[in-house]
């Protein structure tokens, strides 16, 4: 299945793709929402289309495409999780995975604008597979933990260079500003998706492609995160885990090249689909 | 105001603390959330209070106080904003404000048990100052800063220092594991509470004394936090910031002393009553 959310900010409501069209579903599910995943809502929902598919209203295609996941407890991310990016940014592969944390204030559609901060002049891009949780984890096993995962998105994992190095402190500074998180446009559950551990994901800035790799590079591979971050604190269904991105993020540059207003980011991943962000300075309309 | 939430975990209801006893107010608000917060719940309580204080359910004293304010969308950490406590882990005082978030599922109520992690050895106590948003917070200016407060509260900004410093990757790793932040016993509204640059706030441990510090000591004081913190994410009504702790921690002693199954903590700050976590080895009834 194919979930997305569409409508106003803040206001969205639950649907699927379906063979190319959208369906409203929200007379059956209220959201996308940590109740959702906890409660089976996943098979309600399969159930439905299964039963009702061709009675489902249909969404108009110009509707706002929304996050495929209503705000979550939490975005943990994996840093430097791809040899390639780790050796661009001069670091060295970590010996077991790197975490920070995205504040959830940061989800936007994955059509949305990304809004570049006051201030800001490092403003960067960062395709990632993101993982949504489906039931809640807690020290789980690496052999049982695909059973955890309720999907996959696409995530612009969008990082404020300035404020995630060169202000003090953790790299969340720079990872959680308004609009850094575009998801979507779907959550594709597991059946949906095949080999996760071959995907190949992409991302071109006004239309120059910048990062053209396959989740074959992980350093450290699905399971393993789901597994080692449940070590460290519990994950929610609906959580969110960002893998990592591949080599080619501005920062990697020689010299670094950054976001400008105007600028066009589309990113794509093998079966999640391509997403498309506008820059816009702060402030500006 | 002294707001409290009661019940068992997870499903707490709201409450308010007059003259030593605990009142229900379930029937009159679901929780205290974002909703709650931004919906001008705060002015509607003390409606009620003024007008049928003597009317409201009694809570028995044995019930369970879970933390006052419902999950937030994030805990937002200050760290080494004491120079005592900056001076003895051995950090340069920062320039700016040291930031970290702590996982929502960390949160747990003012007297409820601690779990030392599977595997951990250095897990640590912090007694902090939480200040709990009232308005949805972007680029706020520091003059205008303390309107965006709905309160204050005791918290024990639980750490693992291996967990934190020496896994690689930020410190959020050994800041929220699931019972590491006990919030609590109450919400204290700003009239409650006067000054809070000199707030006196201590912890101790087995009954010995191991923090004796005061909010005077601030390197960087709650408007310049809040004013700061909302340049780099939007603070949502409800959110926490956790203010940084004093010297006497157990990373800061030599040798270092960590905390063990049984152990009992004991904190408190003027105004904000006193908190006692016993610690627990993970799998521990």
């Amino acid at each position: 299945m194919k979930l997305i959310r569409f409508g106003q900010p803040d206001q969205e409501k639950p649907g699927v793709l379906l063979d190319g069209t959208r369906y409203d579903v929200s007379a059956h599910f209220v959201d996308y929402d940590e109740k959702f995943f906890a409660h089976g809502g996943l098979q309600q929902l399969a159930d439905l289309l299964q039963h009702q598919a061709g009675q489902l209203p249909v969404v108009p295609a110009e509707v706002r495409l929304g996050p495929p996941v209503a705000r979550p407890s939490k975005i943990v991310c994996v840093g430097l999780n791809y040899a390639d990016h780790a050796r661009e940014t001069g670091a060295t592969p970590p010996s077991e995975p790197v975490l920070f944390m995205k504040s959830t204030t940061a989800l936007v559609g994955p059509f949305d604008n990304i809004v570049i901060p006051r201030g800001s002049v490092k403003t960067d891009w960062e395709v990632e597979l993101a993982v949504v949780i489906g039931k809640k984890a807690s020290y789980v096993e690496e052999a049982d933990a695909l059973q955890y995962v309720a999907g996959y998105a696409l995530h612009n994992d969008v990082s404020e260079r300035e404020f995630q190095i060169e202000r003090g402190g953790t790299w969340d500074k720079g990872k959680g500003c308004d609009t850094f998180a575009p998801i979507g446009p779907w959550l594709a559950t597991p059946d949906e998706l095949g080999d996760v551990d071959s995907l190949r994901l992409w991302l071109t800035v006004n239309g120059q492609k910048m990062q053209d790799g396959t989740t074959a590079e992980f350093i450290f591979r699905i399971p393993h995160l789901i597994s080692y971050i449940s070590q460290f604190m519990t994950l929610l269904p609906g959580d969110v885990i960002s893998t990592g991105t591949p080599a080619g993020v501005g920062l990697g540059m020689t010299p670094p090249v950054y976001l400008q207003p105007g600028d066009v980011v589309e990113l794509g991943i093998d079966g999640l689909g391509t997403s498309r962000q506008v820059l816009k300075a702060y402030g500006q309309d």
